[in-house]
């Protein structure tokens, strides 16, 4: 089988990485620098692709934060919001259509390389702020890929989403299980040398080990 | 009525740029520079922005051409074909998933700055050999960005394919009555200072001004 995998570096994508290296899969890693202020979670990414010998590439789409105004992830003049990840407030990280711009990229690659799966570590977690990260979603995206390449690549080409429907603690317990390096892993959407600990995905991050009983590797500030 | 159009700086984006700014459309023009042979026409595009008082920004892909191997239009490997459009032999010009990637970055541009349509100028000459240019993609790509951004943007998002279902000699007669400049538009695949003639592309050019019983203004080699 033969993978082109989103991968961020933060936790379920590595947890989902290890999980294809499991199953012996041909992994091809592609970690999208959006102009994020957490770019850090490129290295962790790149990192974690050698420890499971998987290609990696680096998609260079920073420019596209520059045209993006409003979101806290991409815009300086915008303050990441602290607090738990399923409030309100968390409006702000929404960066405009990501999934699609990320998947489509992904597609291409896929199609080029006569992959059968897109592989995305979405999970039920982001379903409440983010409407890209939805089983709708992840149907109708499915659909354009397959209908868009139609006759070109493997026609086995389909979206990949395992943890679709689970929580973040559930798929903190799988990685428990493959071995994932949580300690290199990154999630935190501040730019600092060690994780925040408030902001949502550092908020989401400790709740999962939590709720998982397992014990979390990471250094907070 | 806010629109980001996809514009490639040929005769088709171009009639649809006439056409949305003679009904009074605030129109920001994307190009795409995918590393194909053929940016000249991006110049073309930035050109007729200018003429019809819209924005104009240029979306830098063509790091992705250099991932994509065996397309005739990025890989300067594989010969540009030569003659009719509608065969076989034309396969090699598919990009894999363009359009995808260019409706996915067109919406994140549309969701950002609150456009009410996005707007693509792909017609029924290019079903044969692109299956991202048929109206069931344009319908599911359609449905995945107003699924994947359910609450934010324009609530009326939504993709426009007006010349779907059009000869490039019915957008040829629509352009002459838009008064469309079409000698200053490019359509040529090769990389030359004049159309070449004989790519596919130059083929239906010259096909389509035949058809519409226009005189065609473009140069030749």
């Amino acid at each position: 089988m033969k993978v082109v995998l989103i991968a961020s570096g933060g936790m379920d994508s590595a947890t989902l990485a290890y999980d294809y290296a499991a199953r012996g899969a041909d992994i091809h890693m592609l970690t999208f620098d959006y102009g994020q202020r957490h770019a850090r979670e490129c290295g962790a990414a790149a990192a974690l692709s050698k420890r499971i010998g998987a290609r990696w590439s680096l998609m260079p789409i920073s420019w596209l934060g520059g045209m993006l105004a409003g979101s806290s992830l991409t815009d300086a003049s915008v303050p990441v919001p602290h607090g738990h990840y399923a409030a309100d407030n968390m409006r702000s990280t929404v960066v405009p259509n990501r999934n699609m711009v990320m998947l489509s990229l992904a597609a291409a690659v896929a199609v080029s390389e006569d992959a059968d799966v897109i592989g995305t570590a979405v999970h039920a977690g982001d379903h409440f702020i983010y409407p890209d990260c939805r089983p709708q979603f992840i149907d109708a995206v499915d659909l354009a890929i397959r209908v868009g390449n139609a006759g070109f690549g493997s026609p086995a080409l389909r979206v990949e989403a395992p943890f679709l429907l689970w929580t973040k603690a559930a798929i903190a317990a799988r990685g428990a299980v493959l071995g994932v390096p949580f300690a290199d892993t990154w999630s935190c959407y501040e730019g600092g040398d060690v994780h925040c600990g408030k902001c949502g995905t550092c908020v989401e991050r400790r709740e999962a080990f939590d709720l998982a009983g397992i014990s979390d590797p990471t250094e907070y500030a």
